[in-house]
């Protein structure tokens, strides 16, 4: 059978938990060689990227080969002042920024990509 | 590339902020001529086309070519009282209804739209 | 036309109302053998076969044909104490327990099964 291609669109916080659960099941499930996961953030959801809880969880992740795609737009939204916006450069190494998450989201379900709203 | 193609599907009232900035987020991104755009709003988000708060934003959008499709079930289910549902004639003039919302999002990915839940 | 196919992806308890309503109205429009319906149910959402509220209206849409799947790591995940998980002999008849429901809504897509997110 061919390599499983999915996205997971993760927008809300809230919905990490599930997100990177379901990440870890279906790598135990089918094995990490046998799935390309990409995980697309935007919304709310990037907050995740600067705080501590899940960065453990999702470093293994990535070194399994799941990609985390965090979208432009959604870091400039998230502000908590003037002068605190969430800086591309305080992102930690495995994630790569993207210009818009919902682009992304469209050309990767063209591509063959199962789309997963957890 | 061949034109993209998204359905946005809108069914909580509280999804509609995240839906349209989707939508003006992926248009400033590719350019309204490189995507087709169909919202699909079933549920108790239809309630957001009798009040006037996204009214504008919509129309923006429509005027850029986003097709804003009702769930006919959906408006039938949305009454305040035994005479004070949703009448199709109350809805603004670029909202199309449709018998069944959930068909059409089914559809539509079978015509290869990228399917989005906000 | 070819046969309608999709997959009602369901996590959350609150989304069964949802779910089922949206299935009820497919039915209803096009016909319970112009459809495939495979409903995947993971995280907490599997915690409504052990309860009585919906059972009924899930037997009744099971006998038209639509296929309950629920994911075995959720069902391992749901205890309410050290021996009080969710047994698979208590569930009702009509559900299929299959091993990662990630795994089934990834390979439903790849087969051509639209993706709904109730």
């Amino acid at each position: 059978m061919s390599k499983m291609k999915v996205l997971f669109h993760v927008n809300q916080k809230e919905s990490w938990d599930t997100a990177l659960g379901n990440m870890i099941n279906l790598i135990k499930d089918v094995g990490e060689d046998a799935v390309d996961i990409v995980v697309v953030a935007n919304g709310p959801s990037v907050m995740a990227f600067i705080e501590q809880d899940l960065l453990g969880m999702m470093n293994e992740l990535a070194d399994k080969g799941a990609v985390f795609e965090v979208c432009r737009n959604s870091l400039k939204k998230m502000c908590f002042g003037p002068d605190a916006c969430i800086s591309e450069a305080s992102l930690p190494s495995f994630v790569k920024v993207i210009p818009a998450g919902i682009t992304e989201i469209i050309k990767k379900q063209a591509e063959g990509y199962a789309y997963v709203k957890p």
